[in-house]
């Protein structure tokens, strides 16, 4: 479901860079010099990639803890790999060091290096099914062989172990997708106008802007959040606890909590996206559980904790996921459809368009296709590698989940190049990867074939890790292909970008998560990080052994309700989107509808003030809001989320913020007034 | 010294409307025809007026209590006065119904008449010396004849008895001070440079786009009080106290306090003005007060309330008093001499003048004198009406107080004319009124006259309002009657909108007042409304009665070596200036510098966010922050201070805010925590 999120807007952002400008673009760089494969590789870029890395790492972790909603952070990869080596080359040349100029082959390796990296702190699931794991998501009632303790050793080493894996499943399909096919993977075709851009003597001055933009709305949103570090001393203190609306909206978690990394979000996700949230908490928190929770004892037990699964909290879990699910589905058999469709449309047109192609080729493909032809990587080499690595996988990741035995991980394996393939194909068409989708339905098969006495829900938890990884790095990886195809990289350059990216983020990922696993309350479903999809993964594994007898009263009818509508919308918006009718623009995606479910309103409201913001800005200047809206809402996003660095650090060492800024109602005031008075 | 703040903005706003535009400005209005004096008073400006004048009287009565520092208000009179008659007469026109077209003249006696009555507002002195003579700014230790409890009836009566003499003071002086010595009056040049620039076709679009600033900037505002208001449920909550500093630094008044009134304030001030102002403020509650503070029992009597005059806040006051006399005395002695020195000059150099002004006068001043002169108001009627209000207030006022004698009014009605003459003479020079300075002077004079016994307190305060009256009158009008040369309106109207003005303001300003004086409890030290020149005017009557032997240690000394400082810096500026040396900008006034000892740190901390804020506005739009940063300041001044009506029917009407936002320290949020949890 993350990944619906995550590249809903990936397209969304930079979609408009149509085709038509590239026409005569290469004849820009024609007397520029390509480097040779090895050239692209800098130990100035590898600095600068280990740096963003753990920078985006921390992006990734933090909103993966909060609400998981994670906006598409590659502008701000380009553009801060840009500054930081611009900056370098500038100081060198200076200095008269400068031995090599900044090329745009060198930035496309940066960004291929941190989009592998910061997908993996993505796919490596540490807040979603590693940490689901854990006895403190689990509850009370799990036996000890559905639950295991978090230690980074085994992290780190299941990690790389799946991890790589996915990388040799997609070196093959390479050449198909991109050169015979011809798919346009918006992302990744976005991302190369970008890195263009900046190679142009015009685009680096918009570049130079747009980076003093990120810059200051960085800074300031650092500071902000440093401010607001002051007045939150304890729980229910500062901002976050801000009753926007009063302290009865605010029970309902509905409030504006001046939160600067979801307002840049909102400013970066499309207006639908916010809106959809919007609807979706309007709806959830608004409407139905309070309607639910008036028949506390009735439906359910009276007098459950906020946070146990079988009062209130189950039926805000579980209707999510079934909205989710529904709305996974719907995509998956989508894209299968259209993915079947086109393949045997191109099968069978394939002499007719290869004719065809021969001919219309301009200066641009033909160079194109030159370089990416250049450095081959065999096939035979790629089929090797995926063997070995699954093979070696095959006997270690029993050792880590004894849950899991090695059939499990084999018949994964088997099954997973398969839907690599549907994945990339599908996210080359129409930009949306839907790894986290096929992730729960791993979860939901294998956590019922083991069954709950073998420990099915870690079995269910860790097979899915085995599948994400492989089908989300299958897409994001072939985005990065297609980047580097548009801006003349060597294909084994971007390998090995991909490749030390993903070794980056195998080491990265779980040390960061671990950095805030220590420092907060991780998983507190009423603190600053809920880390919402592992308590929502967990639950998937629990229905997948026990099935739907543990659910609250009427719990499954309205799962199957909620399951239907989400088919339903999703067919009314293709329907209408095929008919030509221009309302389904204007129709909530139900997958965005489901995140409120559980979360609460705050961060819809939050990014609604983000668009809010984005709107009257286009409204006042259209063009300055296109070219350094994003560059804005990245700072504001990359400065709150640094801030979590020294604020952990802070939490860690024990300093405790020295105020408290508390929100009481007028007549309990009055009381604690008597009560500072008297003491 | 009110006065002082006033009119430095005032100047300082709109001063680059430089002489050299006007040059061909008439013929743009050739063809425009002029009204007769009796249709340039219309119905429609008339109840514009009566709008206007009670906005503007909100704003000014709450200014007056709160810090006492007021901006220039002109502009957003002039575009709110145009706003509502364009608005009126497009509606009549699209209804067939416009009878009369809306002209510059009109609009110049709103302008007027909207001066006229907010002028009343400050000169009225209810929240200085009318104010001063209650008994809670007296305290406890007063003697019931140094006492008099406000009512609205005869602050009314003493307003409308007091308020009208100076309109006839000034009249006769109308053509010498404009026609023959040419005195430019930069404020009303200013606004008679807007008014034209509204009315000719250019402008009027300029003129709707500052309009819609304000608009949005006063909607903003209004909702933005609004909004702080949920979260003030007592002393001590919501905005008002935010630590932005921490606690500590708000126990010595240094906060933002998130006002939009001193943003906007600081918006349209000087950027000198406000970093005079948090110099100021730095000195005293930064270094001075923590100082003297730790003197408590050595210096003055330990244990003494916070407010009492002989403990620390004796320090405030009197230093902040020595500080603006020393300021006031300088500028007095200043304008004389410059006064004198001009005016000589003038006399001598009559004849030519008057002879090479003859062949230079262009199509503009033609027009200008021609009109100036058309309609005649006699000067034996202007010197009959100020003798027989001269009488009828040596009759009156000591009715109303009895401690004032006949004998005390008529001596002040005998040496005001003089004083009137020079304020008006060096304010068309400089721009700046000093009618506060004449006051406190009275206040000083006929206190230690009267004496202590006989009431001597409430005498000099009365006497500082009939002196008050008649010199700020000169000043104010004055400049008025320059607007009305430079848009061709007539003397007469221009004479009946004073005289409207002044009466709405002689009935409206005491009203206003009640309103507040009611709703909130004014006057108190720590409270919302303080009403600082209330203290401040009482404490300098105290001064002229009791001498220096009731003042706490070294309380002398340190005011003298403030005093001296204040003259020494002013002469400093003035050597500089002379000798142009440019460095004399950055010295700040200490005029400014004194506000903030009494008040504390807090506004002057709102007023250098917005110069912040025009600042950056400034560098990104030079041109956009200069038509449109007055118009967005006045919007945001207006709706703050607009929220004050329903804000004090609220409070009248004993509607608590639901919230309290407070503000603990660590150890005591514990605590308060441990409280609630038992409770």
């Amino acid at each position: 479901m993350e990944d619906g999120t995550k590249d809903i807007e990936r397209g969304g952002a930079w979609e408009d860079h149509s085709e038509e400008e590239e026409a005569a673009l290469e004849k820009a760089f024609v007397e520029t010099e390509i480097p040779s494969w090895q050239e692209q590789i800098t130990i100035r870029s590898m600095v600068t990639s280990l740096v963003l890395s753990l920078v985006f790492n921390v992006i990734v972790c933090k909103l993966n803890l909060t609400t998981g909603v994670i906006p598409s952070l590659n502008v701000a990869a380009g553009l801060l790999g840009f500054a930081m080596v611009k900056t370098w080359t500038v100081l060198a040349e200076s200095c008269g060091l400068l031995k090599q100029p900044f090329t745009r082959q060198e930035n496309t390796v940066i960004q291929t290096c941190v989009v592998a990296s910061s997908g993996i702190a993505f796919s490596s699931g540490t807040a979603s099914y590693l940490l689901a794991m854990t006895p403190k998501i689990a509850g009370a009632g799990s036996a000890a062989i559905n639950v295991k303790e978090l230690s980074v050793g085994w992290m780190i080493g299941y990690l790389f172990v799946v991890s790589f894996v996915g990388l040799f499943s997609i070196v093959p399909l390479r050449k198909m997708m991109i050169l015979k096919y011809k798919l346009s993977y918006p992302s990744g075709t976005a991302t190369a106008h970008l890195i263009n851009s900046f190679h142009t003597p015009k685009g680096a001055k918009v570049a130079k802007k747009q980076v003093w933009c990120l810059f200051k709305s960085f800074v300031g949103s650092f500071f902000f959040s440093c401010f607001k570090w002051f007045f939150a001393a304890s729980d229910g203190c500062g901002f976050d606890s801000f009753p926007t609306f009063g302290l009865h909206a605010l029970k309902q978690r509905f409030n504006f909590d001046f939160s600067a990394t979801y307002i840049g979000v909102g400013m970066i996700c499309p207006y639908m996206v916010n809106v959809s949230l919007l609807v979706g908490a309007i709806l959830s928190w608004g409407v139905m559980w309070p309607i639910i929770q008036t028949k506390e004892g009735s439906w359910y037990k009276a007098g459950l904790k906020g946070s146990d699964i079988h009062g209130i909290q189950g039926y805000r879990v579980f209707i999510a996921i079934s909205m989710m699910l529904g709305d996974g589905l719907f995509h998956v058999v989508y894209m299968v459809i259209v993915t079947v469709k086109n393949f045997m449309v191109q099968q069978s047109q394939q002499k007719h368009i290869s004719d065809s192609m021969e001919e219309e080729q301009n200066i641009d493909e033909k160079r194109r296709k030159e370089y990416f032809l250049k450095d081959q990587i065999p096939n035979a080499a790629a089929i090797t590698g995926y063997i070995l690595l699954a093979a070696l996988s095959v006997g270690l990741i029993p050792m880590i989940f004894h849950q899991l035995k090695w059939y499990h991980v084999l018949v994964a394996y088997s099954v997973a190049p398969i839907l690599a393939f549907c994945n990339a194909y599908g996210c080359g068409l129409t930009d949306w990867s839907l790894a986290s989708n096929y992730g729960k339905l791993a979860i939901l098969i294998f956590s019922s074939w083991v069954g709950l006495e073998h420990g099915g829900i870690i079995a269910g938890l860790a097979s899915c890790g085995v599948m994400m990884s492989i089908v989300s790095t299958a897409s994001d990886l072939m985005q990065d292909f297609k980047t580097g195809y548009l801006t003349l990289s060597s294909p084994r350059s971007m390998f090995f970008g991909q490749v030390y990216g993903t070794a980056l983020g195998c080491i990265m990922s779980p040390l960061v998560f671990w950095f805030f696993f220590k420092a907060y309350n991780v998983g507190d479903q009423s603190g600053s990080y809920p880390a919402p999809f592992a308590t929502m993964y967990r639950a998937i594994a629990t229905l997948g052994v026990e099935g739907f007898s543990s659910l609250p009263k009427h719990c499954l009818t309205l799962m199957i309700v909620f399951f239907v509508s989400a088919v339903a919308i999703n067919l009314l918006i293709e329907i209408l989107r095929k008919c030509d009718i221009k309302i389904y623009k204007f129709i909530p995606g139900p997958m965005c509808m489901a995140i409120p479910f559980y979360l609460g309103a705050y961060f819809s409201i939050d990014m609604c003030v983000g668009s809010l913001i984005l709107f009257l800005w286009e409204r006042q200047n259209k063009k300055g809001a296109k070219e350094y809206g994003p560059a804005v809402a990245s700072g504001l996003i990359c400065g709150d989320s640094l801030w979590g660095i020294p604020s952990a650090v802070l939490a860690l060492s024990g300093v405790n913020s020295p105020m408290c800024m508390k929100f009481l109602s007028s007549s309990v005031n009055t009381r604690v007034d008597g009560f500072l008075q008297h003491a």
